[in-house]
């Protein structure tokens, strides 16, 4: 006999970075599975290490890093973990990054510049990783720097939903804090009934064309609810200086909400102290619990991110967990 | 002696395409070269074939097509020249495509579709390309499509300058015809001095989301001179629709204006029979006599090109070309 | 648990391009399933556009396209569906091209010349075909061109088939119209029994060396059946003219057959107007109603396509489909 | 219906090189299968020929080969049988080679010189080899030159067992022969229960550095009976020059092991003429009768390959095949 | 300052492998150098070493080696020279390979075969060669293997010189010893002046493929002077039996050529002992004295490669080498 | 006229990342240079940000980065100014890393293990990186890790040189810390012109192997001065237990020397706290002065890094910065 035959069966394994060990425990919980025991740890000169102590051979590998401060370390983490799981023999690697890391340095603004967002999706790649999932990318063309399979995901229906449930019987107006985001402010417009559109518009003298000269609305928003819809809040600076000019422009109240919640530097203290009445984000990173403070509401994707899973294991289809606009 | 040493020198060759030689002639005039002689046919099934008639070996070589109907016959004998001078032995091979092939399929707008742009970026990769020369990208990220370097130059100086000189007597907005290029008509504000901005709001029913219900201007254009901004003019439905939707908003006049004009099916004649006052592009992309009509007024990209060009060939600074918000 | 196991089933789905969906459908009948709906289509511009309308993730798809004129259309859809099925994560691609596009170009005939077989080979790697399946390559050696499995079937037995059928009673020779095809129709010798073998030779002036001085007839052939043999017929015109160069050296009569009927510009009035008493292809390349004429023949590849298919996906051996020489 | 569905199963097959098949042979039997029938032959000119004679799509393939003298003979087949298991559609191609060809040039010792072992390596992978199984690498760090999973074997049980059986009951010493191969022979010290550790140490003139001038033992060797270690056993220049060196220091008795029983040129009458006791190695390589001798002990590497192979194919884990330190 | 400014210049170096440093040695004789100081062996176990004695930093570096038997030594060592220049830094590194290696094995002839022409010149592509130099191809589709420029050279003017100036007042027929390269027999016959062609035709029963039942000559040779034409030359069998079946069919005398003279196993005995009036080939490959014999007359093919070498460094034209036919 | 023709000169360039500037400040002192001006730093959430402020076009670019805590911040900004530099058509990249991160981390210890230091180099490769300059590798294997040219630089006539003129008049006796450094060990006793051996034999319990139970001196120490080398002095745990054992066994003095001042969490306290008389590294590493002590010497490697890249820059030998063994 020239062959041994035999039936084949495949696996499901999780594994989790050690960013937001939290987040892959509730992706496991909605799959039913634990994540496979690794050993990680850093040594004294901040080299990591990674071991998974189970058998991984054959395996369908999902490696869920969340890529918060101190996002290098944990970008590594996520590579080393990929690599370990090439050469012990995955069957296919797929990176769950629910933030994608250097999203926003997406293209050269002036020359001489990187494109970090291409790099990281190359560094993956070279790692040895198959496929990619992630959650509302700053810009969609991030999709084409990874050379495979790419599972983009949205929160707007999460957060939608929730605007909606608290916010829903109000005169609403959906606001673009800067003017190069406009479009998925109208995304959530229509998402909630063709409500009015607004943004504000930062004037640059070209002499010094860094320097915001003013922030204008553009669009009505006097005596409205205006909801500020940005992919993600970091130092908070953009979204609190747009509220103000919201406010200055008449806004009745602001709602600010996004899918990351990056929330770093003085973000809290502006956000908690500023006339915003309401900040909804998701946990595709971490909040601590010294971060977060009341008006801050934060959903949970972690369902989302396990149907997704679980259709890419089975062969699904993921299209089928958006609506038509996705 | 076990090694012969000599001088080296660098030669610079400009390769044309058979779509819009007289860009590539115009681009050679501004650098003082020929294009070089090439056997280009198609033989009786519409397979291209290519020929050098001059040697090419250790060349700096600049391969200049306009994608342009056929789009995919001069793609594909733009890619058949770079494999022929990768074969040929020339030591550097720069596709310079003036308006980037399939730039709108940059992501996937829904699911099982493809990222063309892209695939386009790696099939000049493939063929031998070591470089991109293109301008005004539909998204500034698909530079990141590229695996090496690419030069992105800006028709923004030459078109701001022509409506400056015939227009900037008057009031003047800057329209983004839809929300997802407000960006781009806040840099022409800028350019402008800070004129107001405006936007056109597309409001969608969700049950229907690929259908339009109705155009909203968000901004103020009522009296005023509108400048409706984009990156290309292809059927010309949109921009005439928007100028519409102007006009109905009180606008004064509409000024169109584009990097590239495609002007594809009926888009001359909507032009033609709109109130549109002026529409202005480059020659990115070849107007025949019979597209031309009485307010088309088409600007030379040529020059632009060539400067970048030289400053490619003697290592000099592109970014040199643009002022500093480039 | 730390895995979710399952047992694995695999799926067969196949993709047509629009060059010839009747190819394809008739490929489907035979094995059994419908094409995957898909959305194709061109804008304006003609820049090309496609979307699945079912699910793919994790399908063995075989992607068919006749690569007809607009040669480079057809092989840029190709190309494009082979990009969104990578994207959408079947598991596996294998781009059925019955007809290879370029394949005559493919060496260099002299320096400074294209090698657009190995391009257009390279072109399908880049945008994620796994394995290539095709009919009667121009020369075998192109299977060297692509990095992975060729599946390179043969339309011999089936041309052979109806040549004995209807024309095996009388005294046949096998002739090759140029010298570098000889070996095809030693191979058709064989197969009809070991019948007489002769080729056209055309003599070149070396001052003059792309000039064809005259056409000789090496073999015997006077009073015979002649059997003209080549891979393709394009514009008919060398196969006309070897026709005519048999008759002349007394030829009884002259049959063609080729197994890709190009049939491009003055081929069909070529063949109808010349004496040759019958034109054997087989529908590798789709031939319009009125390209067809009444010595023509068409004989249908797609049973052995689908068979191919089929063992193809049960890795079962296509070499079985053919008789040893294969 | 737009799919065909079928449930999988997969297949191993074995596959050997003509260097030594009745190691294959010996595997096949583990794992109950046949290598699969393959004509391989030589044409007169030394180029090498395979093909195999039963189907072998969709199979999980191991490629047994032995690399002995000719030993670039022996890899190009390997190569070559890779190639075309690759072609011919194999699912996964694992090269088995117990004696990793080049291992010794794994870095550049001075300038200007190749790094071998990563060349093999990667011609492996240019062939089309996914994984690799080999048994104790010169150096460890070879593993890294492979891009995929590499399942490193060890020798250490097979070889202590033996050792432990025959000499267990006397005063031993681990030696190892230089200085750059002392942490084996502190492994076999752990395995042996702590056992004293010795090596040799070799003095050189600064100014004539290739040249060794003199020949010391460090450690504590007198009266004890000398396992001298190392990894393989080529010439036996070293290993009997080490050997003399332990009985001037008085050693009792020397016992000689290695892995791989290269034993070229003089090797074997250096050996047989030795004071040496024992050579024990094991048959990653072939060693004809003639070349065999009273004191050479043979252990058979063939079990713990065909565990590998078997836990392999059957995803279950290689690490097992070993204990903690592995 | 942030840069250091200096002047460029390049360097030429040759390299030659062991099989036939006389050839290399004639080159550089021809380009006035000298092939540079290599230590070169081979240890016991086969396996090959390779040091430059001199820096080879940033030189345009020329590979030479002969494939001539023990065949996969001399191209492992030629791989090895390859990896040790891209390590060390040269600037370029052209493989030259006058006899390309494996280039019978160019398509699987039947299923399960490797393409070992396609893998050879991957493998010269992994080592690190940017561009390979070689001689009359099997046939001219290997060019298209390599991804990169392929400089293929033609010994035809030199053999066709000297059966022109030896034979060139008898009456002349140029025979194809098979069916596969007539074309090659007609490239000599325009260059002849149009002298007759005629071919072996060889017949099989289809039942038993493998096996000749008959040669029969299509063509005139009687009373005339043929010129049996091929590329190499190896074991002689077919060539004498193609004499013999000339000799048969009236042919006056049988000249035999080719640019590779293989020579091996019997074809010395063979030819010396035919009826062959004179044996052509080029020192592509070497010939020892005692492979000698009186009918054979070796050209040096050195003054072609040293010609095409110059070209190369000086970015000259190849093409130029050779008539309007290549 | 179809070519410009220029003649060619060359830039070399540094770059320097912010883990240790002065470094970089010193190699550019030697130089001549000045590191080019680069805008860095660090967004609110850890994403790292680089722009050249000169033209880089065309130079051979030299970035030099120290791999110090934190350690994946500092190896991300390297990548990330690769990737800058491929994009802005620098025309040669060396990556100089002169303690090369992740060194340790070469082989799969165990399974389920990555191997980092392939995944380093190979991510260099990815974003860029021509070449590699490194000094005193963990192991001399990793050179074979990258596929490029790597320029590995030894710091033991720095070392040694410093270690005689302060010790060279005792009777000295080099030790290695553990078995696998032995052979460093046999290089720094030729360079001392022989003097004798030792190293520490740590054994360990079969059952549980990750554990050490007893450090023995292997070789002659007593009444000696004892020089400890090692490549790197992490947290000092291994080095001070080493020289306690050496004290014990008893040596007279212990000095201890190594290429890399890791020199992390208690390291310096167990050093400053240990009865060693000389602690000697090199600032490959940054040591700032809060973390120097007394007995500390630190030599530069500057100067060595400096006359590399010059001989890079100029095609000299690099390995002429060694003697005869490197």
């Amino acid at each position: 006999m020239s062959a041994i035959r035999q039936a084949t069966s495949k696996s499901l394994m999780l594994f989790s970075g050690r960013a937001f060990p939290e987040l892959a425990g509730e992706i496991a919980g909605h799959l039913g599975v634990t994540p496979t025991p690794t050993a990680s740890y850093e040594f004294a000169n901040g080299e990591l290490f990674v071991r998974f102590e189970e058998s991984v051979r054959g395996c369908d590998a999902f490696v869920v890093q969340s890529h918060t401060a101190p996002i290098n370390t944990w970008l590594m983490e996520q590579l080393i973990m990929v690599d370990a799981l090439k050469r012990a023999s995955a069957k296919r690697i797929t990176v769950v990054a629910p933030f994608f890391p250097y999203a926003r340095q997406d293209k050269k603004h002036r020359g001489r510049e990187p494109i970090s967002a291409r790099l990281v999706a190359d560094m993956f790649k070279t790692a040895g990783a198959d496929r990619l999932m992630t959650v509302d990318l700053h810009t969609a063309q991030i999709q084409g720097f990874f050379d495979g399979p790419v599972d983009h995901l949205f929160a707007l229906d999460l957060l939608v939903g929730h605007v909606c449930e608290r916010w829903g019987d109000r005169e609403l107006t959906v606001v673009s804090p800067d003017s190069g985001r406009v479009r998925v402010s109208e995304r959530w417009s229509d998402k909630l009934g063709g409500v009015p559109l607004a943004f504000i518009h930062k004037t640059r003298d070209p002499m010094r064309p860094n320097e915001v000269v003013a922030n204008r609305v553009v669009g009505e928003v006097e005596g409205r609810v205006c909801i500020l819809v940005d992919d993600m809040i970091d130092t908070g600076g953009t979204i609190v200086k747009a509220a103000e000019t919201l406010f200055e422009a008449g806004a009745a109240e602001v709602i600010v909400t996004a899918t990351h919640g990056v929330l770093s530097g003085p973000a809290v203290d502006r956000l908690k102290n500023s006339r915003v009445s309401e900040v909804i984000v998701t946990n595709t990173l971490p909040i601590e619990p010294e971060r977060q403070f009341d008006k801050l509401t934060v959903l949970s994707i972690a369902p989302l991110l396990a149907r997704a899973i679980k259709e890419v294991f089975e062969d699904g289809s993921v299209t089928s967990l958006f609506d038509g606009n996705s």
